[in-house]
């Protein structure tokens, strides 16, 4: 059937009743889809039914389907004219992984970042009836991703405008990781109460009347009890002025088309409350939806994990046993072991114990461990607070998520000089993500902020080195690290190491090559067979070591700074402004990404293009005079 | 009796039928405090009472109070020890005007921003419990900052990790505007019904059997209600898990004292709903709390204002005619006449109508206008979706509160270039507010953003043309402008000009001066005599004009940049980050705030300090070796 179906107007051909059985084959599709690795996968299968009602009431693109977080929408794409490229997808100059303005105009938003749906969607209901049009606008929400404060302030306005809207929440009790919360409780709850389903066909009763508000309905049917519980205090959402509607089973597509044709025709906003199973239809999947997020490459018929070639998956959970560790499961266990050496050690998450390498750590430390849900602001706030009473969080954050809570660092944290560390994973590139996800901006915007400390880990001991060093030197401090695995095997110590000392590699003086990180591994690439080129292991962005600087900058005719992060008010920026505070005019080039999002390829290709690579220092070394040798 | 009270313990020496006399001697010191002007007095007269009546209970500082924003805290300062120093608040040297942890033991946090107070109170009480202590937590928070979406997700963490604290809804239906949003109508609601209260001293019986938790008492009291509505379903607090009692009388300070020393000995959290008036007690204020937010300087006993002399008042609605109109008036005005002529143009504000200069526009264009409440990420994001759907929003926000929004920015407005205008507004150094307001972040924060245009106008006319221009190149556009008054008249037209080009004031070309903004003000002064020293209106930050900047480093022996931002990333770091992508060497010295917090003082007299005023720029080129005369 889906081979008849190239857009939302051939899906209307069908019959409802023909629908379940297209459902089924999209999540086949998606299953195939997945089997190489390194997709969304259980999301997606779990919200196919619903995406199949959505397109079937709907008219996109004139209509609008906002998809939170967005990684759940493959079936949306196979429906609206992509299916051919979906073999693309997270690939080089393929498909996004997320819906994408620039893609399709079906994709009515472009997104990566949770909770962001709802306020999207008040602006286009907004905008609508202010230009006088009358589309519809349906926003589709996980509800991990609505325990997002951003989510929850939208429904406030949301509710106080009751501009015409439906909200679909997606409820399978699952972001990434199990969801946390007492809204996350409360909507399990409201899932058992099935207020409206009580009785057979109660719900389509409710909605059959369904000029009549349903808030008229319920005060109608509970009259004697109206003076205590007014209907507008049952549930929070009813609380705000949203309608709700639910909860409903959300792999039933006729039931979801009957009530959404209906809901779409009311005033105001209403909420439709779905249940749904991550991984549905695939046993396997459904039965470890955690495992089966972003699997890597497995077997559809059996779920069996298939090895792996080459690196640049997206998957953050990598099938049979790494050469190399990871960086996240080189911090998780750093910090299980640094919370049995310092009482005060605490972590904090927001959301993402597996993908921050804290699943070993959150047994071994359940109660130095906090999962705050996807709200990276309260994240970073409550580390403030336990700062002032004399713990020493740790922020467990990925870079492109840690941009969510800059004015929680600047203002909770760094204005009084807390003890907080920020263990800023997946920073630089981070590849198949693409551009919401690219860690490359944190060393500008952090390095702006006073009192706070930048450092670069090379290896897994410098990280421990540094989280050791961390806890001494106090106030706020983040260790920044890249998606992907370390250089060396699995350390066990604590080095040592000074807070803003560099390291010489290599003892050259005529031009100098300053890089930290994931930038000096393609540094030392670079200067391999080079040995007349100093070489400076910048492992502390800020302070940075102005010692050693001023010394290279004394002597060398040259200065080349690499860094994996945006060129505008990084690294080389700090080595810019320090030499011009010196009076110093030695020469500077500062190589890092462009200014320009950088959409997804894996990451040694963004490094490459971004001319960061071991062969575009090599180049710009031989621009600058250096006898490089060709073809090396 | 004020006099007898140097500490909380003093307090606690006084009978509790005292206590209302005492908060009437609180308050009225607080007029006398507040009538020269410049401080937040209606939001403090009305927090008096319950702040009494929690130092009344409480051990502070053993027990830790949070104010979230901290602005309503004057009777806490008074309370705590700081009754002398009172006078000094918010001068240089003195008290700051918001709770400051290195101010006093009893200041909990240091706070300015809304919304952070309780993810403070969860990591203090997830502290409290890890490291074995016992104290208690009190965070006190207004329905305004309680509709923050930070603020909200805490609460979901709260109810779901259930730890010892108590939040004091400070209920006044008022923030610094009339509080928007569901969430307020729905406490309306709450007020209205008053639950706890029908009977007379229901809400005392309630609590009287305080060893069972209210949920408990409910659950029994309304049984036959059982199935249908759970208890946990009532409200919105209690669906999320945390214990409601009230709305109670928040000047009725015997009763908040009975049951505040019964809910803070019970596990787990609860809200305390009470009811306050802002400007309670004195009946102009009560009237017009807005007008009374932070008035000006007036006749305590008549309510009259008085004359203002000189700048550097914190006060957004000045009184009498000003000479020259506010940035933010001219704003407003420009934008009122901008929508006349564009039906695209619409203006969101998180809850900063009357900072922003928005009541004229908001009466001018109610339906293209829109505010969020305290919520700056979903106004980002709001902005967002109208330009997906045709509208040209322009979002104005203060500069310290687009730092809440910086991933909104970057991931909802910039990846997809979408045609949002941010009008910036308190850019810069603002003065008696201090470390927590400073606009001096935001040329490096917003920089970094791919696709981001930064312009800083110098007069009323050039923020009008930089508007105009926004509107027509598109993209995600930030015009900064600075708190106080603009330069000129009120202007009428809408000047022509090229987003990127600067313009040359003055011709030297040994040594120029590149500066825009605020800044020039100041190097237009430093220059005064000095005809052979060059001077740029370097009108646009990003991108630079390259042209006059190449040649200006072509020809001049020197650079200087001036700028009211750190100098860590900002708009000298553009130039060096330009040169030396030039392979220029052209010694550039930056000027600009210093990579530290700036506590409050006057806007001048922090530029002073931080060396970007006339006579600071003029010691540079004295340096520079420019023939400047002496004593000018």
């Amino acid at each position: 059937m889906l081979d008849t179906i190239d857009s939302p107007d051939d899906l209307k051909k069908l019959r409802r009743d023909q629908l379940p059985a297209l459902a089924q084959e999209l999540r086949g599709e998606i299953v195939q889809l997945a089997a190489p690795g390194g997709l969304h996968l259980a999301s997606s299968l779990g919200a196919t039914d619903l995406i199949v009602a959505l397109h079937y009431v709907l008219n996109s693109p004139r209509d609008r389907i906002l998809f939170d977080v967005g990684h759940q929408a493959y079936a949306h794409k196979l429906l609206t004219g992509r299916r051919k490229q979906m073999p693309t997808i997270k690939k080089e100059g393929g498909l996004s992984g997320f819906t994408k303005v620039s893609e399709s105009p079906h994709d009515a938003i472009t997104v990566g970042h949770a909770s962001t749906s709802l306020a999207n969607a008040l602006g286009m209901a907004t905008a609508r009836d202010a230009l006088g049009q009358d589309y519809k606008v349906a926003a589709v929400i996980g509800d991990g991703a609505l325990t997002g404060g951003m989510a929850l302030a939208a429904l406030n306005t949301i509710g106080d405008t009751q501009r015409r809207m439906l909200i679909v929440l997606n409820h399978n009790e699952m972001s990434i990781s199990e969801n946390v919360g007492a809204m996350s409780k409360f909507m399990r709850t409201l899932q058992v109460q099935k207020w409206f389903q009580e009785g057979e066909g109660a719900s389509k009763k409710a909605l059959g009347a369904v000029s009549r508000p349903l808030m008229d309905f319920m005060s109608r049917a509970k009259s004697s009890t109206r003076h205590f519980f007014d209907p507008a205090s049952v549930n929070p959402f009813a609380a705000m002025g949203v309608r709700y509607v639910g909860p409903v089973d959300g792999h039933n597509i006729q039931e979801m088309v009957y009530l959404m044709e209906r809901l779409t025709e009311l005033d105001g906003p209403t909420i439709l409350h779905v249940v749904t199973r991550k991984g549905k239809g695939l046993t396997y999947a459904e039965e470890d939806p955690i495992k089966w997020h972003g699997p890597s490459r497995f077997d559809p018929a059996t779920g069996q994990s298939l090895p792996v070639q080459g690196l640049g998956s997206s998957v953050a959970l990598v099938a049979g046993e790494p050469v190399r560790q990871s960086w996240s499961a080189a911090f998780g266990d750093a910090m299980t072991e640094l919370s049995r050496l310092d009482p005060r050690a605490y972590v904090i998450t927001p959301a993402m114990r597996e993908g921050s390498g804290l699943v070993g750590y959150s047994k071994a430390h359940p109660n130095r461990y906090l999962d705050v849900g996807i709200a990276e602001d309260v994240a970073v706030t409550a580390a403030a607070g336990m700062a002032l009473q004399g713990l020493k969080p740790v922020v467990a954050i990925y870079s492109t998520f840690l941009q969510r809570a800059y004015d929680q660092v600047l203002h909770d944290v760094a204005i009084e000089n807390l003890d907080v560390i920020f263990a800023v994973d997946r920073g630089g590139v981070v590849g198949a993500d693409g551009a919401t996800h690219n860690g490359v901006f944190d060393l500008s915007f952090m390095r702006s902020i006073p009192n706070v400390r930048i450092g670069l880990p090379r290896t897994a001991s410098e990280l421990r080195g540094m989280l050791k060093e961390a806890m001494r030197v106090g106030g706020p401090v983040a260790i920044r690290y890249p998606r992907g695995d370390t250089l060396q095997a699995v350390p066990n110590s604590w080095p040592d190491l000074k807070w803003g000392e560099w390291e010489r590699l290599q003892a050259g003086q005529d031009v100098v090559v300053l890089a930290g990180g994931k930038a000096l591994e393609y540094a030392e690439a670079a200067l391999e067979g080079l040995p007349g080129v100093g070489l400076v292991n910048a492992r502390f962005v800020k302070p940075l070591d102005l010692e050693m600087l001023r010394e290279v900058a004394t002597h060398a005719r040259a200065i080349v700074t690499v860094e994996d992060n945006t060129v505008l008010g990084g690294f080389g920026s700090a080595v810019l402004e320090q030499l011009s505070a010196w009076g110093l005019s030695t020469p500077v080039r500062v190589l890092g990404i462009p200014d320009e999002f950088q959409e997804h390829a894996s990451v040694e290709r963004v490094h490459a293009r971004s001319g960061i690579d071991a062969q575009a220092i090599r180049t710009v070394l031989a621009e600058l005079g250096v006898d490089v040798p060709l073809g090396v």
